[in-house]
């Protein structure tokens, strides 16, 4: 197992879907930093279910506990411990997969690589454990907002609807649709499709893209940690994650370098490229413009259709999801993608201090 | 700086293009390995420049010399470090980027993060680190092999010429090319492209697919370490990679669940998947079908043409590369993606042996 | 800060004296592991205040929850979180702390190095924290049982007052002495001087001894994380520890070479040492004897005495004990030692599953 | 194996006695620090063997060549490379350990443990590996050099010869005799008894004291990596150590709260203490005030008379050492304890960087 994420700016989390509570560590926290407890609530309250009629109808309230760390509305310096109970223990509508592996869910590797596993609603592979993320990258995000830094991700393409390039868009915009797509009409398509694919009792994946703004020059740690590896590494390590691209991505590689090389210029208060294909990155450190990334997010697989699968005993088997889930995962994975971000930025702020005398 | 990578099987590496020598210490292979010195040489050799017409002319034999860790043939547990001295000093050459920043490189970067860089040929920056890297992963490929695992990285992509799809290759072929794309005929118009690329004075990117079989199920460390995102970080920690998918990667998110899902059957001896969108991984932890992912390469930045930048004062410059570089990085990161896989499941195989009683 | 400990087998603990709560999270215990709740509870109570005549008359209950990773009493491989409330709140106690350094206490170092710290009962500084160590200490005993291990710790020393060498003691009869000294004769010396250190408002320092049998050869891993290193650390970041030796220790340094060395031999079924001032190390890793090791506690800072100290203005200030505290830590000390070795020998027996192939 | 230590300013080592050569990378060094190389062979020259006549007459000369990280005399912030070759392989001297396990030796306990050992000299368990040390520990001293502060530690013991309190001594006189002791009396005496037991074919033990001047107020990093206890462990980390302590350490467990307390006054310009019982460190932490301690070396293992042992198949042998080794460690160990100390100072002053807004 490894549940520890960051180097100084750290974060341990624990929790099972269904378990007594989830929860979250920060290790790390510089002392002096105001804690705004409706800050977390708000963002907590952006990834929790049931937000939407495009989201799982199932209610979670996600109310938080700091348990440590923070005194008299400032970090101490000290361990922040956040607790986040769970009251949708339902545990009998689980029953069913106790014993039989969900296509593409991690009951079976689970079930194999630990012997013995919490199978209530998945257990600790539900992205229930996500909210202990958003929880600590609401802290993070306190902390880089005091050097400026800004993180806006959003849904920009749900199945094959795609939203114009993130320059075209006012990020601000987010918040207005429940699809969480800046662009209205395009928010307009990918709602009505997440509706049509809740009908069919199907499910649909999708692209979220992020956008950090103002990250001084100089985050990232050459040579292993640099700072897209270590973006996307946070990226796919959520739940349903199945690629990852910063600047040009995938699409820059048919490119020339005549084409894709970004030129330097002094705009008089700072050297600035006139293109980004390099998405802010350079050799693994931040060169000052925005950095941009995608993250790919697979369909949820649990769908509410027959399917062919085996059990525990290796005999066929069919399964089918039961109670209230998400037919698209995408609008609610916005505010973990920032949290991610965020953790990684606050983490290499941190780190850059010492870089040198 | 951060130049550590992998829990158990770890390496931690050094060097610069121009300095003394580059190289590698492994602290964690476990004792009784036998080490095939001629491995590590025919690995080396792979990634080594001059091997073809196109890659870059530059030679470097980049013979190794083990210092430690090694006993009458066998690993003994203890810190194994490999050194690979710089033959080609050629300082001059690179006088030309002492004062200027090159564009798309990360001089300016670190001249910002560091305030002082050995700017012979990029210093650490320059791709030349990855020889350590390679060397050290000729050793984790020793060690996986023991446990059957086979790692194939090829040549997908070069611009727009795009190879079929790996289950319609035959990857021993994948050397018989210069171009290591084991399909010959998409072999033959990936050459003729990077040809004239380079007598465009030009360069181009494109995208390296890496597949691993006989994993065992369980590898792989939730939540943050998944099998996927440490990959992904590794292999985004190599010079010029823009992007990582696995499986059904970033096309997959314009399925849906039903599509999508990997049904389970039992195939006799073993539990099974009908389609592998997965990927070969679920919920972060391997499955024991084949891992396979792609691995996006920008166009390498150093191109012989004149470029607009700004010099260490701020001011407007021209550069433009001199020497010989690459037109075309990818048929030479095909051993190093390979390598960067290899560490990853050796740690990660390490790393299975704790998992239960 | 840091607070994280352990390379494998890690606990994060939180909490402050008179916050919400303390706790743990244990990532990396190996799943299939019977988790005996009573046995968590019984080396709790060990450890809490108000235990006996000679202890603090403080009454804190530290019942602990377990709120994720164990499912149908046993460890699933995903993290064990333990949360202890905090009941003995009244911060009224603390208010002569909140501006004022007491000597010897950590309240002045805090202060300068966080700008911002919880005052009330210590804080994080408190020896409150131990709590969360005994915990997890607790379930790194029930893992280290099931290689046969047995740790044993007892008071050797208190003030002047010394008990016999270990080898002379019956280690299981520890617990039939509220000073938790197996010898009665010098068990009843150091009750009556602690209590007349109790009424002289003073306090009183002394010695734990801890002998870990059954171990398996090779656990320790050179060169840094040697055996001895670790559990060094491990019992000097133990609140009011001020010296660690093992073996002959410093009474060792006098001998010479000839005497000091342990003659080995072949038991028949094992090779074993004819003497141990080796203290069951060599070279950093355990060769089968008893290890054994001696940890000096200062006097508890708290006296029921004026002091003079400084305020945080640098003002002269008188501060004086208040509240129910310790005359002697070292009662209260033995189960902390005992679990800070039991996380140290949990941790090296699962590094060492990967020491050869 | 575990062979990297520190967290920011960290190292990772290699090397055997008799292989090739030892070294160590040092990764996160900050950039722009002057190298001195002509220092680092001055701290390389203080721990050689062959310096005078009560150490080793072997003779290595220990010459030290940087591979990386350094450019125009200042470190770039890329990994410091340092290699030391090795010059006296004569394998024949060690040919009679290959079969047989020496007392009080790494022999053994490296043979269960890896099954597999490179046994000439003792390969990785020999003390040369200090070496590594002494040439990293030389760059943090540069480091801390630059905050001001000042590390001197000289042998304060040997077998029952005892240097007056360190507060009473001149410590820029430790290497005016060649025991490095401060004291020419007790050093004097201590070279007669080290000479005494040369001649008896037999070894001594002794402690080296450490003391650490003008450390800042707020090194060290609460609850596990308390500055005390990474100092602990990086001392126990040492071949041949058996013991640490700071402050009043073992002697002061006898002492009464009231006695050991350490007052705190304002001096005008800082807060500090009329005694010094806490060493420098208050929970964990530096409080401003001289930081020192002892460090307990056992008796060299090697000596020069027979004794019984047993061999690889478990039957009896007799073994004696051969060549040329140390009567008494303690000369030799003074600049690696110097050396540790500076590596966990450098780290705590860079950790600290980050501990508040």
């Amino acid at each position: 197992m490894s549940n520890i994420f960051g180097k100084l700016f750290s974060i341990t989390t624990f929790g099972e879907s269904h378990g007594v509570a989830i929860g979250v560590i920060i290790d790390g926290c510089p002392a002096g930093l105001s804690i705004d407890e409706n800050f977390i609530q708000y963002e907590l309250d952006r990834r929790k279910p049931g937000q939407s009629k495009i989201t799982t109808q199932r209610k979670e309230d996600d109310t938080f506990k700091i348990l440590s760390g923070v005194f008299e509305g400032k970090s101490t310096g000290t361990p922040i411990a956040i607790v986040i109970e769970n009251q949708d223990q339902r545990s009998k509508d689980y029953s069913h997969i106790a014993e039989t592996f969900r296509p593409s869910h991690a009951d079976y590797t689970y079930d194999a690589k630990y012997g013995n596993r919490d199978y209530r609603g998945g257990g600790r592979s539900s992205a229930r454990e996500t909210a202990a993320r958003v929880a600590a990258g609401a802290i993070a995000k306190l902390l880089i907002k005091e050097y400026g830094i800004q993180i806006d991700a959003y849904v920009s393409k749900v199945g094959e609807i795609q939203a114009p390039h993130y320059t075209k868009l006012d990020l601000s915009k987010t918040e207005e649709t429940i699809v969480r797509c800046p662009d209205p009409q395009t928010a307009e398509e990918m709602i009505a499709l997440i509706d049509q694919v809740r009908l069919d009792r199907d499910t649909i994946g999708g692209v979220v893209t992020c956008v950090i703004k103002n990250t001084p020059v100089g985050l990232g740690e050459p040579v292993f940690d640099k700072l897209h590896a270590e973006l996307g590494k946070s990226m796919l390590s959520i739940n349903a994650v199945k690629g990852f691209e910063y600047g040009s991505g995938f699409e820059g590689t048919a490119l020339r370098g005549s084409q894709h090389n970004d030129e330097f210029y002094n705009d008089g208060n700072k050297i600035r490229t006139r293109t980004n294909y390099s998405g802010g990155v350079q050799g693994g450190i931040s060169n000052g413009e925005d950095i941009y990334f995608n993250v790919a997010f697979k369909p949820v697989a649990t769908i509410m259709q027959d399917q062919q699968t085996v059990n525990k005993s290796g005999n066929e088997a069919v399964v089918s999801g039961k109670g209230r889930h998400d037919p698209c995962v995408l609008p609610r994975a916005v505010p973990i993608v920032e949290a991610m971000a965020a953790l990684v930025i606050a983490d290499f702020l941190l780190r850059n201090k010492v870089a040198k005398m």
